[in-house]
């Protein structure tokens, strides 16, 4: 855990230089729009997207810069999607990391127009020479972010969430919205990695499932600290979920189910990483770590 | 004239069937989203930037299937930016192309979402190994399309439009928005033509130089029938502008000097198209269209 945290950090301050010089400058009569692109983008937040481009590329061998730019895509999709579902007409949240949110800082126009130019941005920065020798590469990776991110990601897992209402509150539905809305960002940052190191199918296989576990452990906790943590360890709001009667992993498994599954889940991560030997240390680490957090 | 309109007019119906295509089928528990994103998308518009992709194209000699993947991806683009435009904390319609707003049919939140699928499905398609057999050509035709659309492009018009109370109201600020805007769309449907088909720096000149004119003219009639136009013919509000005090190409230049700027540009275009010979009619007569047009 203690090791866990000491990595994370330290890639997470690795990650902030490198994410810094691949977002636009503040230029031009349009300078505001970037502006709110920098301010959302940097200083905060666990870098966990990023942590597992880096971190599965390395334990395959493969240490170029280009990681950081994957990296950096990744994580201006997550922050768009944060910015855009911090809206007044989505989840209405006015602080996000310690600061305003871009709505409040400037309006919702800004804020909308914002999360569209990171979102763009993540393409542009994923098509760039510079990122991988091979345009192939260049190109899968492209394809699988609009994958994990679009209408069959992330946005659709948006939707179900928002569409609870009229859905079954079945473990099947909650599984499937939480595998698109936060497992499939997860999951394309283990991937990325992979496909940046060149894995064959076998290594493919296997990081696919524990990053599908590692999706659902990290939310299935996220309902626990909703329904048992303390707002001032969690760092925001506690017991939403509850007070709006939303399905979550706890509420249909009850928080002793929802923690027996969370260990069970990590089991099989940490089985299929076993291929990989002890380089997989800090992918395994990750695995306590979202199992344990407490915030 | 009339042959221009018949010419947009095939064009368009046969680009409707391939847009159809190309949008992903309603499924899954999120299908709300994907009914949103056709909805808007289809049976509807001028689809004058399909126009140029696929003319553009042809007068190069090249017509494989792939214009269409690129022009369906450049009007995902175009239809996104209006989704998202037509919010109520942006421009605040309700009705568009004849039928009722996204978030006036569904919700804010739909329209957000459905406009960011809209986007992120533009880069999934232009990845996409039909598009062009060569990996170089479709990382140029993404790379391209976030310049255009994205904080340097289409969004940084939105921006410096939304910022223009603080701007000064010259024709170089008004320039710069709706180059922009509107004119880099318009550019990169031109561009991507003129790339698929292989064309020679030279050639690339010349086109690039006829589409940034063609923006002009298209914002500056604009203008002029927002200003003179009939309500009923043009299809939409009128003296909007001038209710709003906002700066324009007519209220700087007044409507004779925008009706000359626009002809003197319409004159130029027309030059850069002499070295295609008498291939380049469909593309010469959409300068008269955008000159003349009345809605």
């Amino acid at each position: 855990m203690t090791d866990f945290i000491s990595n994370i950090t330290a890639v997470a301050e690795e990650f902030e230089q490198h994410f810094a010089a691949h977002l636009p400058p503040v230029a031009g009569l349009q300078g505001k729009v970037i502006e709110a692109m920098r301010y959302t983008s940097l200083g905060g937040g666990k870098r966990l997207r990023p942590f597992f481009v880096v971190q599965t590329a390395r334990m395959l061998g493969y240490d170029a810069p280009g990681v950081w730019a994957v990296a950096s895509a990744l994580e201006c999709v997550h922050v768009y999607s944060l910015v855009h579902d911090d809206l007044p007409c989505m989840d209405d949240d006015d602080v996000r990391r310690g600061k305003p949110t871009v709505h409040k800082k400037w309006d919702e126009a800004t804020a909308v127009l914002a999360g569209d130019a990171l979102l763009t941005h993540a393409f542009d920065l994923l098509a760039r020479d510079t990122v991988h020798a091979d345009p192939l590469v260049r190109l899968a990776l492209i394809r699988d972010l609009t994958k994990a991110s679009g209408h069959d990601g992330m946005i659709g897992g948006q939707m179900i969430d928002l569409s609870m209402d009229s859905l079954p509150a079945t473990e099947e539905t909650i599984t499937r919205l939480q595998d698109l809305k936060t497992g499939a960002l997860i999951h394309y940052g283990v991937m990325a990695g992979a496909t940046l190191a060149g894995a064959d199918d076998a290594a493919r296989k296997h990081l696919s499932a524990y990053a599908a576990h590692i999706g659902l452990i990290f939310q299935i906790t996220d309902d626990l600290l909703d329904a048992e943590g303390d707002a001032d360890t969690v760092g925001k709001a506690v017991q939403k979920d509850d007070d709006h009667g939303k399905a979550t992993f706890v509420s249909i498994l009850g928080i002793d189910g929802a923690k027996a599954r969370a260990r069970d889940l990590a089991e099989q991560a940490a089985g299929h990483l076993e291929p990989f030997g002890h380089k997989a240390a800090p992918l395994k680490s990750a695995i306590d770590f979202v199992l344990t957090r407490n915030k």
